[in-house]
């Protein structure tokens, strides 16, 4: 087992990362204070790890919320439900909400975590690669609104993050691959050498071999830990882990919550962000040419979809939380393994890369 | 105009306290940063001050919400109205939420505000007694749940409160009353001082007299922002604020929202908590019959109502949010003036208050 730190003052948190992690009763008990627990999960991950979960928390009679799988359910509607078991069963505001699953469960446990009684103690155990490299670090909780892609929420950081890396033994293809899109994304904004160890060792990470997983989650946690440490809540360098989010999120609620996971739709957006970088002559085609490469090997979709019309790709990234004062700041490539935030690029350029990045019709 | 501040190192806000503060463009201007605005406001209020508010906005074309009136539309569903509003109009993160109403309309529009693109700046403008003196200030928003009052909710402080004290002049003998609670409790938990002053001139407030209301807000607002100093998450002293409010939430619930005002039901909660404290022998008969006076001159109601019994009345108060590992911690008497928080208390007693305090059916 590896164990990261995520730095912030009175709120730091450990991020566990093993193999076999799950079946430790101790890592979880240790962040539990008081007597009562609620595990929320769905339907796909409590046939699979719900019981081992429970086991080590019999004594407390722990609370389970089974959510439905997939991200049109992660809805202010369906928060309710988590608030209603939690009430029902009379949890008091020294409850520990764990997640159990992947990104949707994690965002959506967490701002029930954040809201229940103004606060309440909150553990994550991601079991998808992309919530075990992204989305269960780092304290961003909420849920989508139809309008909007994770519009409602709340910065609220766990008390510890567990990793098993196990658990993406019984991940989908499709599940893996989007996980890997989030993995590239750290190469890209902020870590080179990592982007070079990608191209040598995607294939071991699409055969999951144990160590090449094992060596991506820790080194993606690890930019992600150090990134959150210098701007928690995101008035600076904390927007470039967003690179391809403005893109992705506006296929996620154009094409309906569901349709493309997370994962494929930043894919897709990077490669917008890419194109546009290009255009501003940021990035050489060979450069662009190097990460398409990459995110095809991936098994990831390279461009956004021929339904979207870059009129209404406009529309839909016109309410995307990167606006400020009416300009759409966007996360740009400097060059390969620099970010940068910036509404400074011609309009033009925005409309020459919607209509080139889109599949036919 | 008086200004009093909240002093919470980086969150630390203006009170301003006066009559026709509502015609100061200034005050509001000077807190606003971005370029939108969204007011949040209910029908009754609308009506009255929501023209005055705009004016001093034209130039920014402020966003309107307009909520229904009363406790049994603070839901998360009507919530979500606010949010539809803020995503049709396409506020950015830096669009300033004003709350401009009483306490639902602040604790809503607080929440909303705490939550929309995972937080942006907000102002409350209170305009009945009880969220002058109470509810505005301190950062405590939220909605209710079926199960339970405030369950869902976040700690989310404003960026200025502006009392303009001639909205009273619109505010219904009832409303009145129920806010003169809330300025009650503050004499009965810290401020013995206070307390004899309303004994003294709790029929200048009744009769809406201007200098009376003022110093009764004011005198409320410092007692307020001194405790919320000291303990913002309330984990220790600022729970004494909620003195009678274990038993109000339960008639407040019980009753179905709306049907009790929140002042009312805190009214009878906070003799139901002197009664206890009496049979604890911290309180003597006198003590409790002279806060009963008051209560009684200030038009409020003595006892819970007839209709909820002893036992569900534990039943509703078994979810409330002093509840810590099974036992209800309460808001007690020590003497007039001082507030202890303890759940070291006979049952058999409590329920003999439970059982004594009880309109006759």
């Amino acid at each position: 087992m590896k164990t990261l730190h995520l730095d912030l003052a009175e709120r730091s948190y450990p991020i566990y990362i093993g193999a076999g992690l799950l079946g430790q009763a101790e890592l979880l008990t240790r962040h539990i204070a008081g007597t009562k627990v609620a595990i929320v999960t769905n339907e796909t991950v409590a046939p699979l790890y719900l019981a081992k979960l429970r086991a080590h928390l019999v004594s407390l009679q722990p609370i389970e919320v089974v959510l439905p799988d997939g991200e049109q359910y992660k809805s202010l509607e369906v928060l309710n439900r988590i608030f209603d078991a939690l009430l029902s069963a009379r949890c008091d505001r020294r409850t520990t909400v764990i997640a159990l699953g992947g990104g949707v469960v994690g965002d959506m446990a967490g701002f029930a975590a954040a809201c229940y009684q103004r606060g309440v103690p909150f553990i994550q155990v991601p079991t998808t690669l992309l919530a075990q490299v992204d989305s269960s670090v780092g304290g961003k909780t909420g849920v989508n609104h139809p309008l909007g892609k994770n519009m409602i929420g709340a910065f609220y950081q766990p008390r510890a993050v567990i990793i098993d890396t196990d658990t993406l033994k019984t991940l989908s293809d499709r599940e893996l691959s989007a996980g890997l899109s989030e993995v590239i994304k750290y190469g890209l904004i902020r870590d080179p050498e990592f982007f070079s160890w990608l191209e040598t060792n995607l294939d071991k990470l699409l055969k999951r071999d144990t160590e090449a997983l094992a060596f991506a989650i820790h080194r993606s946690c690890r930019n992600k830990a150090e990134v959150v440490a210098a701007d928690e809540r995101e008035s600076g360098v904390r927007a470039t882990l967003n690179l391809g989010h403005s893109f992705g999120h506006a296929i996620e609620t154009g094409m309906g919550y569901g349709s493309w996971l997370h994962g494929e739709a930043v894919a897709a957006g990077m490669l917008m962000a890419a194109d546009l970088s290009r255009r501003l002559g940021w990035l050489s085609a060979a450069d662009v040419a190097r990460i398409e490469k990459l995110i095809q090997r991936a098994r990831l979709p390279l461009q956004a979809p021929a339904k979207l019309s870059p009129a209404r790709f406009l529309e839909l990234m016109a309410v995307d939380k990167k606006v400020l004062d009416g300009r759409l700041r966007l996360v740009l490539l400097k060059r390969l393994g620099e970010a940068v935030v910036t509404d400074d690029y011609p309009r033009a350029e925005l409309e020459a890369t919607l209509a080139s990045r889109r599949e036919a019709a």
